[in-house]
């Protein structure tokens, strides 16, 4: 059965494939599993009908026959329980593995979300440039503490799993800043997790919404 | 095998049970899993001891065995595998059940966290009032929402779950506002989660921590 996941109609990020279906496309990618995607509309989004598939009116969703769940982070655990590429096969190491996917959501992903917020919604507001190196200062302490932990290391915890695939697109939030910079093992596990075949048809998919002329609303991938 | 986590030697919110050792214990008690705690200190969490077991210096840890976790997210997956009582049985309500253990998580705790942030960290700020309806009018977004996919039910999808569990933690962090009582469901879902006899052990353990005239460094639970 091929499951259905649902993206954005219009890029938010000028196709730099910053919104969390890709996190899903990538992990279907990996998990070499075809999937359908319906491209939904800002105000699509919040009307009832998506909102029965996902209470916070957000994308992705994922319907797979009878299930459909929301968040980003369950659909890929999702995927990658039921698919060989993602999770190692050892318990201890699986449940490394899903410790870093709650790591890069729970830990990493909010002071950086922050920054994000703030860039967005209140860069005219008189306390934007003030405020800016506070925000800038909890993203590099979590910064600091991963590049440590990383080290010389390719992946978090030995091979590529579904944690590294989650803290790849939340360190990519910070595509625009020079903050990444800042940690070239950092910058370089992004790039490597961004040169995987995975990753990259992925991508291609994703931008193909937002550069075709008339992208068609229900397409088929892989 | 007994495993051990740790929490905080000392309560940063006066023991109303809001670290995140709490979900922890909370899940240990609905497990019927006997642990015991090592309490560590503000300053041994930022250690290369400590920071080897969590690479961001924060509390809980899991320990047992050769198996060693951090993330409360993480941590109350492993407990819900391996035990009873804390993910249904079917595949497609587990499913589920992990999507709301994200969704706490991801979507719900981050407004929550960041008035929490605002409220401690820059209430001397210049801004601070001015921007304290931004944070709280993003909170409501988030309670409003899920308000209305609770409705009337007891628990977010059928049988109580690690879902509901995390969920509960994340509302609680907004004890000693108001914004919660604007939603009597969630306020009563909150009540009813804490009403459990496993979360009331649970913060029996955790409260005794910080009541005892000389807290044992190391102790059992359960």
């Amino acid at each position: 059965m091929i499951p259905t996941i649902t993206a954005f109609e219009q890029s938010p990020d000028r196709g730099r494939g910053l919104a969390r279906d890709m996190r899903v496309r990538w992990a279907l990618e990996e998990a070499g599993q075809t999937y359908a995607v319906r491209l939904v509309s800002f105000k699509e989004m919040k009307e009832p009908a998506h909102r029965a598939l996902h209470p916070f009116g957000q994308i992705p969703t994922y319907e797979e026959g009878d299930l459909a769940l929301f968040e980003s982070g369950a659909i890929v655990l999702h995927i990658a329980e039921g698919h060989p590429g993602l999770l190692p096969d050892d318990a201890n190491a699986r449940a490394r593995a899903i410790t870093w996917m709650f790591a890069a959501l729970n830990t990493v992903e909010p002071p950086i979300l922050d920054r994000g917020i703030a860039m967005m919604l209140e860069h005219d507001k008189a306390w934007f440039q003030e405020r800016l190196p506070l925000l800038e200062g909890r993203v590099r302490v979590r910064l600091g503490e991963l590049s440590r932990r990383l080290g010389a290391a390719d992946w978090l915890d030995d091979a590529f799993s579904a944690g590294d695939l989650l803290m790849v697109t939340v360190l990519r939030r910070l595509s625009g800043s020079t903050l990444l910079d800042e940690y070239p093992n950092l910058a370089a596990y992004v790039a490597r997790g961004e040169a995987r075949p995975a990753y990259q048809r992925a991508f291609a998919d994703h931008l193909s919404v937002f550069r075709g002329s008339q992208p068609p609303r229900e397409t088929n991938s892989t």
